[in-house]
């Protein structure tokens, strides 16, 4: 069973983040709040069953995989599913973020020597995701399920010992006792706020309906065993978890991570406690790497349905779904340092975009079940119903408890990426329509020819491409330009010396400039030859190594793209390639 | 008079960091030691003078301009002249360094707040330097010549007003003791050290020598009398300042520039004080702009000299002079962020680059009067060498007492530079060798051709290629690479409605790849027909606006650098421009 820990990474890491984020907001109001994140992980716990049920229900009905865009664009439409496009992307790339400053934030919290160099570190995981996805590894090795077993064993035996200590010491004399009445300082938003917060425990579910196809079939029994699984593991460890951070009375510290403060009282500074960081670690960069199959997957499907450039369309080249990962790469990091590498700043858009998601994926199922009613649909319709309507109520106390910690920039971006989606969809929507062609009307039309072969003296280049020339049996005229005033005799008495069958012209270009004369040059000799297609051969040596082409070419290159960006001429660009 | 401010601007902003320097080494040996700041100061005034002597002399001679690069190539040989041009690269890069990093310390010891982002600071100057050269800032303007007469007009009356305080107030009590000795813990190594870092003040008066051409008739004789006035000019800015700073016992101050304290300690933090750091500021970022017209032309005239990559040489579309400033930019911030804006780590690589140049400046002096001796040659070659020998001298102390700070860097780097240089002479010259062709046997020869056309449908494009193709009359084949094994027939059926009159064949690609089929077609053609020259012909849509090529075109550019790369066959582009 491989399937369960490599999707269920991205999910289960959250319990490095998900307590210490509720505790972050309730320390605000002094230590008697403390006792609040018990009910909240409560609360928190509740809504992940209604995830995993709403989930089991995408499964059931998108065997093929459905993310949320997919589930929305398909029973919503358009304008639902570029926002669940859009959500999905600020989903993988924050994923990324907040994984890696997660991972960063074990290592540091176990070797403090590296705390300020925790930014670097964050982004060197990306980096070494990156260059290891580019290379083609593959998701599939065994090596990857082993993390998330360790982390899943190490995380339950601090569970256990912990509260087994607790129970043998009885509780600790300093933890916060239990009021019935609201601390003072401690408001209902504030509450709401830990609640938000603590919901980042519930980022990556999504993970498992997004790739049910990668299960062995019966793919929709796997996974939706899979995916019951998960739940009652996350919730064991996340309560597990808050529970600790109770009992020991932890408050959150910038050097020291909660998991590493619980770790420390449990273990020591002891193997166990180490293995219990390096694990945490690990499973956070497993995490992110999910994004990397998750990201250029969904840019690739986005591409095809014209929403995304067509660079991100995956080929067998690999080629385009290279253009994926770096792209994800860059965002992930320019987050990371735009943040400071700070994960408190960097959750709550994660948790915007991953609830967002989470709502259009049930609503979309709400609105599948009005329409096929398949039988027992009044069920699945509530479970779905419950989830949008619940997703949504705490996607709105994000946005309002959040709004000045960052919640206001998705408010920004997600419109942008819809107006971007929607510009590039008409771009190429009008590209379409203006190369459409009727097929028995417009038939190919013939045209006379003119080949204008640059040249920069008489050597085997220049023969190469004058051969050719006049193979093709079309007329032709060579132009050479001169950048001193005496080269333009010294040329001609050359050219004629050779006598290679086709005119020469010179000109003279006191500025050195060669782009110019080159232009003005095929005004010229179209103004004389009216109804005539031009074409400028261009003579290029292939050197035998890649990287001398830094050496050579630009000016070729050049040539070429502003010919053909300024002037309708053809550009042939004739090889010679050197052996040496 | 406007080439005085301008090229000064790098010899004297040099002041900002010159006494400086000195006073870092000696403070590790204790109070006793700063005294010896004084002669030390002295011995930098006389080697000021003994270089103006010696560079009135290279001027006097190259009225064309006589960087260190040309004037060891034309006298002492190649391998000198490499040295040379590796040591002047060098110099400007590190002249972009030191002076935007000493340009932010300015502004940092004026403005404590912005003290953490200093690194930051210096890298925007220069992209913006950067900037504005790329849109062909102009040093001509006037507004150039003040920030110099500004930042003169500053030190210059800070001098005046702190001397006339000090002798007012009497010397104040704190100043060190002039002591005959050597304290305890100053070595003499330590003394050199600190007069070699002193030297630091002399980097830039090589400017002026390079630039003859740009003064007005007749040149050499102003240019010489500018390059006199500069070293009076330097020599009183350096030693008031060293003078002030001893006077009023100051030591280094990692948040605070020498200049920074004697100004604060002259006029307290009033108008005064900040136009002092403004103006020093100003006149640096001044300095560093220099090198953007110096290190563009060398590596343009060394691009001509087969041992800079092409791509340096300049041309009228100012194109390649944009590759030089790049090139500059790149490698300043790249030193800047790899040494943490340390200044105090810059400046031995700084020092060591521009006297190694200074001493093949004079070396090939001495040469060039052994040689020629014209009238009074024997009084000129006394002076070049005496010249040459202290530089070397000079170069040695920096060499050996430098070392561990960062010497051992340029005494790798140079080499480096001179192997890279030898490489590419060798690369241009052996191409240059392949391509010589025997004019009187060696003529053109004709084929046969046949033209590959890839096409992705039946539209516009398309029909557009397939016009040209037609045009030309030579054998032609259309070919399809389907991904879904459907699209076969359909493609084939179209194919024939269409009736073009150029014949499709169809290949099926299950991994969406188009590189692979395509190479494998050329290859089957080419086996069908030996003698044949094949030319893929490229259907290529070029939208209204430039940017749009970010949505499409990536695959047309792929296929066109691979086929080119690794099969004997032309690659033509045919445009179709889009009009919406
Ligand atoms: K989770
Ligand atoms: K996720
Ligand atoms: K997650
Ligand atoms: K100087
Ligand atoms: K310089
Ligand atoms: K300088």
């Amino acid at each position: 069973w491989k399937a369960l820990p490599i999707l269920s990474s991205d999910a289960l890491s959250s319990v490095a983040y998900g307590t210490e984020q509720i505790l972050t907001v309730l320390v605000v109001a002094g230590s008697m709040a403390l006792w609040y994140s018990l009910p909240i992980s409560g609360a928190i716990v509740g809504l992940l069953f209604l995830l995993i049920l709403s989930y089991r229900q995408v499964i059931d009905q998108y065997p093929g995989g459905g993310g949320a865009y997919i589930v929305s664009m398909d029973n919503i439409g358009w304008f639902a599913g570029t926002i669940a496009g859009a959500s999905l992307l600020v989903d993988y790339t924050l994923t990324v973020a907040v994984s890696v400053t997660a991972g960063a934030a074990a290592i540091t919290s176990a070797v403090p020597i590296l705390h300020d160099h925790a930014v670097l570190l964050s982004v060197s995981f990306v980096l070494l995701i990156m260059i290891l996805n580019l290379r083609g590894l593959r998701e599939s090795g065994t090596i990857f399920a082993f993390p998330t077993y360790m982390f899943i064993i190490g995380i339950l035996s601090l569970i256990l010992v912990g509260i087994f200590n607790v129970l043998k010491g009885g509780i600790p004399a300093n933890v916060p006792p239990v009021t019935s009445h609201l601390p003072e300082g401690l408001t209902w938003f504030l509450l709401l706020r830990a609640f938000s917060s603590g919901c980042s425990a519930l980022t990556g579910i999504e993970a498992i309906s997004n790739a049910t196809p990668t299960f062995r079939p019966p793919e929709t029994k796997h996974a939706a065993r899979t995916l019951a699984l998960l739940g009652v593991l996350l919730a064991t460890l996340f309560a597990g978890v808050s529970l600790l951070a109770y009992l020991y009375h932890l408050t959150p510290d910038p050097k020291q991570t909660i998991i590493s403060q619980i770790a420390e009282q449990t273990f020591g500074r002891t193997i166990p406690y180490y293995y219990v960081q390096a694990t945490t670690a690990l499973i956070l960069i497993l995490a992110a790497n999910t994004a990397y199959s998750g990201f250029p997957l969904l840019a690739s499907i986005m591409a095809k349905d014209k929403l995304m450039p067509r660079m991100f369309m995956t080929r067998g080249d690999r080629l385009n779904f290279s253009n994926g990962i770096i792209a994800l790469s860059i965002a992930a990091i320019v987050l990371i340092l735009a943040f400071g590498g700070d994960i408190d700043r960097l959750i709550p858009l994660y948790a915007i975009g991953v609830f967002t998601s989470f709502t259009l994926a049930q609503l979309g199922m709400v609105r599948r079940w009005l329409k096929h009613k398949p039988t027992g649909w009044r069920t699945k319709l509530a479970i779905n119903a419950t989830g949008a309507v619940v997703c949504f109520i705490v996607l709105m106390i994000f946005a309002i408890t959040k709004f000045h910690e960052g919640a206001w920039l998705i408010v920004l971006v997600i419109p942008m990426f819809i107006l971007l989606f929607s510009q590039i969809y008409r771009h190429y929507q009008g590209i379409a329509d203006e190369l459409r062609l009727d097929r028995s009307t417009e038939k190919p039309v013939t045209q006379d020819q003119l080949l204008i072969i640059p040249v920069g003296g008489v050597n085997r280049v220049v023969r190469n491409t004058i051969s050719y020339a006049k193979s093709l049996e079309v007329e032709a005229v060579a132009l050479y330009i001169a950048f001193e005033k005496e080269d333009q005799e010294k040329m001609k008495n050359k050219w004629a010396e050779w006598d290679p069958g086709i005119p020469l012209e010179v000109t003279y270009s006191p500025y050195r400039s060669v782009i110019q004369p080159l232009l003005d040059f095929v005004d010229q000799m179209k103004a004389r030859n009216k109804n005539c297609q031009i074409t400028v051969l261009i003579p290029q040596f292939i050197p035998r190594r890649w990287w001398h082409n830094l050496l050579h070419n630009q000016t070729a290159l050049m040539i070429r793209f502003i010919l053909l960006w300024k002037r309708d001429v053809v550009i042939g660009t004739v090889p010679f390639h050197l052996k040496k």
